[in-house]
């Protein structure tokens, strides 16, 4: 359950040498060598191509239509941080602009994942800010309510944990926990250390239904060539 | 409510004068300035990256899959005029392409705002025609029905008179009543002469906490700080 | 209805010729020369900017969350067919990346429509295959389930029969029977053969109320100036 | 544009011989006596079956997740009133219960209308006051916020004037202005007078295709019958 | 593809034995005899709860806010037949209300399926004439454009033919092929013999893991119980 | 992060005395009691009206169209339990129909929550089950991947841990955490023993306005009454 008007200042971030692992890797191959979870909704979508990042979460729970806890946030953020924030009921309004992301930028974070809107989206892409949001829009956010910063938050569908590492790309977003994120990075190495060679042998004319073996399970399952 | 059938041929455009200097500032600014109305819903989106427009609007109503009424409006464009297009019932398909933008372009027209759908995407981004639309689709239209040209109109959930100013950029589309324009130039003005000063302390590391004195009314309202 | 657990492997593709020519049409003139059917649904969008291609479908029928039919479609690709995968429910997994991609162009495949979600979209771009998709998801999918290859199939609110002919481009995609494509053709190479004097008129400030002839028309519909 | 901060005091409700009028059709009708327009959007739902309602609009300009306009405008309500609530963004808190309810009724209200979210609907069907909203949802709201009474407001895509007459039934909602009541009010009457007759007619089996003397266009337009 | 401008007078009715069958069996049931396949999206809702039909289609094929060939169908119509009414683009218009009820009643029809809107739901129900349809609205439609009656449609993402089998229920709509409707309905009726005994044995608390034997598989599948 | 494979067989429900408590009251009460947390998306509807429910959650996790883990819970259940089924990607598929209801009745179930689809509706209003689903669907489920029982899930927006005590009416549903299901209980007791009292008030035709003291206030905001 969430809890409201709080900030945790102390939090566990994720082994810095997997972090610095996992950022080799896009967020498909991060999510199958988490056994397929950790995805936000793929309604989160990059405000520029192109974009990446990954880093230890600094979380924040936002109302709709309020910002004061990005404010909050800022203090919180050590460099390399990513900075995902959620909010208490869907809403679209533009809690984020250059001058949160100059801040932001400024204690070091290297990006956002906000389940909510973005603004000045000209600004940020030429800044080079990285943000994945749900909507983009101009409408402003007041200040008035508290959420927290540093509390576990559900972000497009997905837990966040305070510390978890934070992939994202233009594929979608995923989330690693922080103690996972060692064995995680060496699975997605596992995965990816064969794909150039069976990438080589695709590109060569040799098929999956080869490559995989899957000619005996298709036919097994009783696939049927018709002439 | 909406008048079907007419055309208003003089109508008062906003004064050239508070155009050109709101066309300085971005929808995030006008709206702010406005008292934080006046915005189209999110979902209207620009047809490239990096589109932006400010002019009087020509308005016009549409019914469904019907674009007679644009040809009609083409003839009551000036220079600088931005056509703003609204439909009687929700509706994708596409009412404009690079045909209807060669002849909104001759007679002075800067750009396009519809509550519908559009085509000749690649044409109309090498033109340098800048529209935003709800939708992008291929799917032609009739010309059977009479709607109406610069009558009040609803356009993606703002109401829209001819002659108001409208301002579109990469965050959306905002609408300035005429007789607020110069009004609402000088609240932008005045909004964003103090906002370099702002974004120069943010990125040398001082906080909003600080710089907007938010710390004692974050206490005030019981905000928690847990180590 | 739909066939499961079947492959055909002869099609009637349709005639080179015809592909040909229509691929120097656009998605909207060829709908038009079709009498506006043969659209996809709107939300069938490129994965990059200025995506085209034509030729003839091989079909795909996928079980959400399930992509072995594709592995299965592979085989039966020649140089030049487009892969149009349909899917039994709505789903929005990442069914197609770029190992897949890396097969379909070994075997001369020139890209995808699919109505699902498609990944590793940075490297599909940097491929410069195309593909034009309901979304973008890091998701995978599992190899467990039967669909088809070359049955007929509804895509995106389309049937699609292997052998017709797609045409897809930044305004969506079409479908053109095979047996149509030559007519379609000559009518689509018609209707653009008199666009550039059009153009030309409308560029010079011509009106289209005075090109097409509209002002009887509208006059008689009832429509009214008012100054 | 929207006025916020306003409470008008004294509107010019429609006719009340009018309002009577008007009550006796359904919003099919009363919107084809209008020439087509004034319907809100479809997601306009009741909240029970059979619910209807016919009254003179008192407006309310809501914020997201703020309802405490709604209290000021219990004062304004007289009886026979209908409360039509638009909002300055898209939200479907629940903003209206079974205390406003009871409010709103003393004060002689007949029903609300509005473009968010509703709760205590088992309340509500109990008192058997009427709601067409676009949600229901559990969430409550804060009362922080100024917005307006009795301004002109956009409500589901669809402009309320204070003291147009709203009716509302199963099929969703209709708004007439105050000054255009009784002239469609029997614009109604004239449509519906005849329709029992054509009733008799299509149930005894005459065809709409003769009652209506469709042969003759359908043939012009090019329709083949095939066998 | 949509034939446009047809109207096919003879078609293949299924079997009336079959469709008799059919009639006893719900639509998930049906769907499941199929091979699961055969549903209509499941935004396609009765009017009423308990609404129930089963019957051969007659298709139609509309334009969005155009219901002109719904007059042309009922001519088509033989006692029993379905309705199925295809839009040749996304529209939520009320395209049918109590007349054109009255007219298809009046010929025979027990319902229709509708990928758009309808209207007069309390007169429909009143009538306990069924409609499923994927939106209510009072919005009017008007009679200008040939579609076609009799022609394959896809409707609502299932493609139906003429004389195919629709069954309709509170779970949805399914349709199955006129020349599979025998065979559909003896493995309708095998899978529904032994579903009487499944029922009583889980109400007496036997677990369907162990009724299915699903322990063994589960177990091998990896599932681990933790205490 | 959701743990796959995993059956949990000893859970902490909530205190029994408590959840007694609760179940007076209705989602609205208890999450204003809670702070204003814990709702489940207003997209989740009942399946009937007034449909009511209050009991410690069995939670499961799905995948799409895969419902082998709702025969795993069902050996969980204890009388008075609530299921509540969450998924690991969007689904509307039918996980759940009158088998499965039957037997998580005899079990002792009282309903179940489940973020996807929903089947055989007729019977299960029939029986009496309550269902709050995210959609109702006819088609079937496979039973082929593991998931999970009594995991902490995340069902439609909300976090959900085994023993969590789920309130659900017309209005929607929200979760108590078990360790704080006492103190709300007493928190909406408190809410609520005033509410007849205020109720009576506003009956009487006293304005909310007066009763809870808003006009300064809203003076003060700055509000202003116009004739």
């Amino acid at each position: 359950m969430y809890q409201l008007g709080v900030v945790r200042r102390n939090i566990q971030r994720a082994d810095p040498a997997a972090v610095e692992k996992l950022s080799a890797f896009g967020t498909a191959t991060v999510h199958e060598a988490m056994g397929r979870v950790g995805l936000l909704r793929p309604y989160m979508r990059p405000i520029y191509a192109g974009a990446h990042l990954c880093g230890p979460a600094v979380t924040v729970l936002l109302h709709p239509g309020d910002n004061w806890m990005m404010h909050v946030a800022a203090e919180q953020l050590q460099p390399g941080d990513v900075v995902v924030a959620a909010c208490t009921a869907e809403n679209t309004d533009g809690f984020f602009g250059d001058l949160l992301a100059t801040s932001f930028r400024a204690r070091g974070a290297v990006g956002l994942v906000i389940d909510g809107g973005v603004r000045d989206v000209k600004d940020l892409t030429a800044m080079g800010f990285p943000v994945w949001s749900k909507a983009i829009s101009a409408k402003g956010t007041i200040k008035a309510t508290l959420g927290s910063v540093n509390v576990r938050v559900i972000c497009a569908g997905a837990e966040v944990n305070p510390g978890d590492v934070v992939i994202a790309d233009d594929d979608g977003v995923v989330v690693v926990p922080a103690a996972q994120a060692a064995q995680v990075a060496d699975a997605a190495a596992a995965r990816e250390s064969n794909e150039a060679a069976k990438r080589a042998k695709l590109a060569s004319g040799v098929l999956g239904l080869d490559m995989y073996d899957m000619r005996g399970p298709l036919e097994k399952a009783g696939l049927k060539y018709i002439d």
